[in-house]
């Protein structure tokens, strides 16, 4: 089928491709003319603007924004709104928040137009591995762009079937879910998030561990060097550890296992934020993922204010003089 | 070659049955008549007690204990000492605290015996999918049982390899790996524990709020019924959260999503506990290690003692009378 | 100065009687009748609805909102705002969250009204040494309302001073504040609160690791029973841990170290929430504070959803049979 | 009495001094002649070694050790345990791991000798305030020494009576507690220890959102500038969250809000790692009390091993390329 396409970075640009591999026909457009060249290059359609993307598209359209959260999505729906017909289809890829999917689904129910969420992962990899998608909206309507989904999708693969899973929704065994209404695609996706940062810093943790087991504070018959990048790929095989992260960590610590071109300052993304509130929303216990959250907060901060607090008490109770700096 | 293996529940039968496809010959011992005979049955030779697996093996010996942890691997180890002769070796293929390995392989040297911890992963799917190995010893003791060692490993199989690992230990991609001296085998497979209790909270704290995502209280336009099955299934394909321990989590939820079958009581061992005093000895901040260990505690605590003083509390600043209870 | 008091539950009344201990005129209404004839025959003037209770003050007029968060305080104030005129202020003396602060103070400001919020710490012992009170509003409504204020606040009393205050605002050591612009005076109470929690947590524990010490799995000359009541008397007296809450904890234990009449089951209020949501927003770690939230949220958790996962994990991959229940 | 103090450190001297001011007789010594000379300008007997001290106590003799804990207290009392003898009283002052005490005492007893461990709080304020004292012994033992005991204490001072303790030990309200056998004054002085660090902590992160309550990041009308020093002098009066560490912290902030001059890497001393190891050993969750510590350990690591990971992991599954440094 027909697709639209708004959006050709890194995500946008390998969705593109994967779709006209699987036979679809993509309309496309980047705010930044040469991404939008460089897909055309490869077989797609370029459009200059939002409304030459629209009238090259056949109604009832189907476009797939694929941003930046926030004001970049925001600002383009607006647009898109203003250039679309009734029945048209617009998908969310991109990481946005559900409440928001929520608010412009109704926003766009009024004028007759459709919205559907997906939470894309498979970052880089997709293109090859395909995409797992986690799928909010209208029943009628994702059935309708089922043929693009397929494609994006991984499919069944060599990965082993899991027992007791009979008639049950088949879809989900190619690596997309229709969650249910609008919002519950990127809400799904959200919590995805959120455990991806709890095991990454299980994983850190562990490994900080197995790093410092040299240390020269240890008696002696108790230090060891662990070569770290043999001991991921150890539990690569067989160990209940196993995962695709663990994967990924083993191929880093081949390169490097002091991980030094690494930055100390970690990056977190609103998925892994917005995870803590629904917790907090639905009064959920969540330990381990604000824990893992934390951790990147901390990770950025230079400022170090509640540390030099401790430090205050301290020397106002002990007199730890050897405290405070000069 | 042959071996003696000593302690024949769920781990070091099928150890020995992995052993005998394998080529090699099994003297079995296990202080169950009925376990010694059943394996016996099956082609290793029984002994009716330690001193006759002893009889039973050609100097220098070989034996491999898979006790549980602590007192029965110690009492046995005494015993085995009296038994045993110069350049016989003796593995302990269980959860033993490396602390413990260090003080006994020093006792043991002093005979002229040879001790090798070996961490072993891989529970009930050991037999078929073979056993992750992490081995402390000394080299030429370790290089001896190699091949005991790879036959019990996973080998190589379909897993993809990573890149960069040429000129690296070809056992590690086989699934075992020699870590370092006496007591590195267990310590790094019980940092190995403390991730997985880490992993699996990741896991449960996500699951949770999705499950918890259709409570009467939230908004009703951001309320979700979520099929927890689909979403593990869906995630197991493609999605950066896929794991051995995802695998298994779709196969429960597959079976019974609302798991009601299960305890809401969590057992710990004590890996989990020496993670985080290994991680407190080194100074190493393991937030999320030590919160899902926590929450297995909780999970047993019936008296629920700190609750019942934050109650106190708040009755005593505030006077919520609700709280205290008739 | 005369001062209108919409609401007289637990902390309403007692602001009510402070106030008219202080020389003050109270016209006082809440939606019960007997509590406001209660007042009234303490000396307040009682009103019969809010219309009244507007009639009875004079212009420019100030009201005491001390109503729950939420719907209610909404309501009441829509209702106001219709009565009040140029130049009247209303005071949120409740738990209301700061944002709403701001959007309400927007709202009251095009109609020539003024909009105080303040956070108030005391609880039922307010009555007698007065209340702590954090504010948030225009520089000169503060002030006016300062007569106010002033009575409700502590005073000085016999508090040490702390030395380098010279030249500071001299209400704070009163115990009042003027924090900054509406919206920040339930900030830092919110804030405060959080911490609160904190605070708490961090005594449950303590005191918790001091109950179980005489547990029947520990070695024998490793256990104590300790006396909880004495523990915390004696940290009352020179100790670094020694606060009010501390105080008040002894008191509980005084009566029954066993706490057996309150409940295990803890609530939480709106800050302890909306401060784990702030500091998400400011991406500050807050470890402690969220940790205390979710000991609450644990301890209502009847269905224990997580833990079975946990459960069903570990039967997955260690057939740990003991596990599922029947 | 007549006392001997070994170890005059910032602790032990103002020890001494105190015990003086109330009319005991002390012998002192410390490895430092001019330590030992500054306090016999005070009027106590000054020795210059261990020998000498005890020759200058008459039998039966009690002498009180307060030096750090491990190998300097572990040296000293294998030397004095020499020159003691039948009936004689050592008293543990310092900070000893109470399995330590546990295992000294056993020795000690084979001699006829007593050991109390006294497990004391107050810091550089102790020779003013008093010290809250918790003591561990045989209990005619503990009686034998009260009178240094209850010079030491802080005593009732002006601090409100706890109601409902009619009938209990006196000697609490003074501020010192008998808690049991040998090893409990250290376990509860541990535990104390680690709420300390807990309440700490909970004070910090409260603060931090407050103190960051004004980044530009912040929606224009949500940002707060919040005088910190304001915020802590006002919450000692009349809130909830009151308490000594408070009182501290308003100190602190009032000299320079900034704290600028304070060390941003806090240390650790033992009891905080021992009350999560003593926790871990009862399976009592000790979220809040962890949390505090790590943070401490996180303050001083300057590698970021972990973090780096995580960064290592964006880049392999989402080609984050902004990350890897260089």
């Amino acid at each position: 089928m027909q697709i639209g396409i708004v959006g050709l970075g890194r995500m946008g640009g390998n969705i593109g491709r994967r779709l006209m591999r699987g036979g679809h026909k993509c309309v496309v457009y980047d705010h930044n003319p040469q991404a939008t060249e460089a897909l055309a290059n490869e077989g797609a359609t370029g459009a200059k603007d939002l409304g030459d993307l629209v009238a090259k598209l056949t109604a009832p359209r189907v476009v797939w924004l694929m941003l930046p959260a926030g004001k970049i999505t925001e600002d383009t729906l607006d647009d898109l709104r203003k250039l679309l017909g009734k029945d048209d289809v617009v998908i969310d890829g991109g990481n946005t928040f559900y409440k928001d999917d929520i608010r412009r689904a109704a926003q766009l129910r009024e004028q007759g137009l459709h919205y559907v969420d997906v939470g894309t992962s498979g970052g880089i990899w997709g293109l090859e591995r395909g995409y797992c998608m986690m799928i909010g909206g209208e029943d009628d309507v994702v059935r309708r762009i089922d043929p693009v989904l397929s494609v994006l999708a991984p499919g069944r693969g060599d990965i082993p079937a899991t027992p007791d899973r009979d008639g049950r929704d088949p879809r989900v065994e190619k690596g997309y879910m229709h969650v249910g209404p609008v919002g519950s695609g990127h809400f799904v996706k959200m919590v995805h998030n959120g455990i991806e940062y709890g095991l990454m810093q299980a994983y850190a943790e562990g490994f900080h561990i197995l790093e410092h087991k040299d240390m020269a504070e240890l008696p002696e018959d108790q230090r060891y060097r662990i070569d770290l990048a043999d001991v991921a790929e150890v539990w690569r095989r067989g160990s209940v550890v196993s995962s695709w992260l663990l994967d990924l960590t083993a191929g880093a610590l081949a390169q490097d296992s002091s991980l030094q071109h690494f930055s100390t300052e970690v990056a977190d993304s609103g998925e892994g934020r917005w995870t803590i509130e629904a917790a907090i929303e639905e009064a959920v216990p969540a330990q381990v993922l604000s824990a893992a959250l934390y951790t990147r907060f901390r990770s950025r901060d230079i400022e170090a204010f509640p540390e030099r607090m401790l430090s205050a008490m301290r020397f106002g109770f002990g007199g730890h003089k050897e405290f405070p700096v000069k």
